[in-house]
């Protein structure tokens, strides 16, 4: 009884609702509780507008991910906010506007991710080129004691690879893919005059040009099947894909035909049109390596963040300044 | 037959013996084949020196691979012998003193495939810590779908890595982990002045300052077994080991051990004391990736590789000047 005392909650615990919930929750779920008294809506059997209606009227300090929408009607339920703090990099589930006219606070991870994405991103690549998860499984099958030569893989240096979305992450892509002696260019909506890489305002130009895309954007509107079969084409059978991005950013269904007739030569994909399902009909293919949507999955990425929310929600609460705000912009 | 007429040997072709052979001889042969007379004592029931003794008395150029040991005795077989040629970075398998004794030419990879080995090396470690391999796995079993979220890895940047010989292969490791931001430092016969690189004479230091090994130096009598039970103990139980130079340079017992028992977190192997045979005890291990010996099989480096060979084969028998040959030093 002595442990459970010691971190049983003090009787004014200030209060916190939480959506998801996020990984990093669950990881310091009770380093969260012996603080904070938590709202739970996804442990109660009631829709989420009527749970808001009568637990969370006075709820100041919302913890979300990015697969949770916060919209102006959400928003109306939660008169007291004053504060969200999503552990996504990007915050286009959350109406910022509304955030805006109500004076609501909005804590994101901005680019604390980006380098893990950045070098799963290149991870996946030296994957499909290397074949390094078939060749593990060569190993461990017992196969190589038995079938003697593994097949050849290709080299990265001096590939040309482009970057579909020269943002955070796209930049670590590309400083890490220099090293590698890679020729990097890009696609963005915008040149961005702080990077000397080629600039293609044409994404077909770009994977016309291209051995790998590397594919790094946010998912918007414009950018939803922007790698669609135009592209594919124009990538070619030698070509390689790696999406670390969002699955609806590539035509999947296009993709998976692609790669079913040989028409490019590989892809990693970390992420997915329908997760957590991954087309099946890649599972048999040793030139597709296939991640579980994990870019951001490291133990140091991890405590970061819980780090960047605890910091944020002892200070939101003792009136202090906050860091890691979305752009008054 | 118009194809076979096209392709048979002229009368006078010139001749060379292979042993081995080498993969990148296989993949060539057709070419090797149209060009020069080839000797196979691989194919020939009679033991070696007999072969040699009765094929090879006029025999002026040998193709190798490192697996193939041209000691004086071999040599004394081979007296018309002038040039050799082998597809590894490593001469420790020909007695050079004896070659230059006998002014026996010797043309070598070099540094040809570092570029390929390093990325192989940065490779296996971004799957030993980020689980490439194990999450591909996990997808392609449908284990996602089911059991949903994966275990976190860990973060590259900031990593304390050791460089175990800094030489051509080590350089490239290096330059690539410098762009993940990691710390680099290295164990060598002797400080590099070209680089800036934290140098540590005494390898169990750098193995306690480090967080990940990667073993890129020479076998050698030297460094046999040099990562042995107190260099694991030194690197602990958080640390890594990416092993891209020989299997013999780690004592492969005690490391099945440590990984074993937990005492340290993860490895990364393309080579091993008893090849083609890895260690059975590993390969249910998702924190071990295992890769068969294949750090150079790249297209690209098999085709420069051939380029290599067969400019050096042209310019010997033309009495012309070699290229990448074993320094006079």
């Amino acid at each position: 009884m002595a442990e459970g005392q010691q971190t049983s909650p003090a009787p004014l615990l200030r209060e916190i609702i939480v959506f998801g919930p996020p990984y990093m929750f669950i990881k310091y779920e009770k380093q969260f509780s012996s603080r904070y008294r938590i709202l739970r809506p996804w442990e109660s059997p009631i829709p989420l507008a009527q749970f808001l209606e009568t637990h969370a009227q006075n709820t100041q300090a919302a913890l979300i991910t990015s697969f949770v929408s916060l919209s102006a009607a959400v928003l109306r339920n939660l008169p007291a906010l004053r504060l969200i703090l999503t552990t996504s990099a990007g915050v286009d589930h959350i109406d910022i506007i509304e955030c805006r006219r109500r004076g609501i606070a909005v804590v994101y991870a901005a680019a604390m991710f980006s380098a893990d994405v950045a070098d799963l991103a290149v991870g996946l690549l030296l994957d499909v080129l290397r074949k390094i998860s078939a060749g593990n499984r060569f190993v461990k099958n017992g196969d190589w004691a038995k079938q003697g030569d593994y097949p050849l893989g290709f080299k990265l240096g001096g590939k040309k690879v482009g970057i579909v979305g020269l943002g955070n992450i796209g930049i670590e892509v590309a400083k890490r893919l220099e090293a590698f002696g890679c020729e990097v260019s890009y696609y963005s909506r915008n040149r961005k005059p702080s990077v000397s890489y080629v600039f293609y305002p044409d994404i077909s130009e770009l994977a016309a040009k291209s051995d790998i895309l590397v594919v790094c954007c946010a998912l918007t509107e414009q950018t939803h099947h922007i790698i669609n079969r135009d592209i594919l084409l124009a990538l070619g059978k030698k070509g390689v894909i790696v999406n670390i991005a969002r699955g609806a950013v590539i035509d999947e269904k296009e993709l998976v035909h692609f790669l079913q007739q040989g028409d490019i030569a590989g892809a990693g994909l970390e992420v997915f049109e329908n997760e957590p399902f991954a087309p099946k009909e890649l599972f048999e293919l040793d030139n597709v390596v296939l991640s579980p949507h994990v870019a951001n999955f490291t133990e140091e990425s991890f405590r970061d963040l819980y780090e960047l929310v605890s910091e944020n929600l002892e200070a939101f609460f003792a009136n202090k300044p906050l860091r890691s705000l979305v752009s008054e912009e």
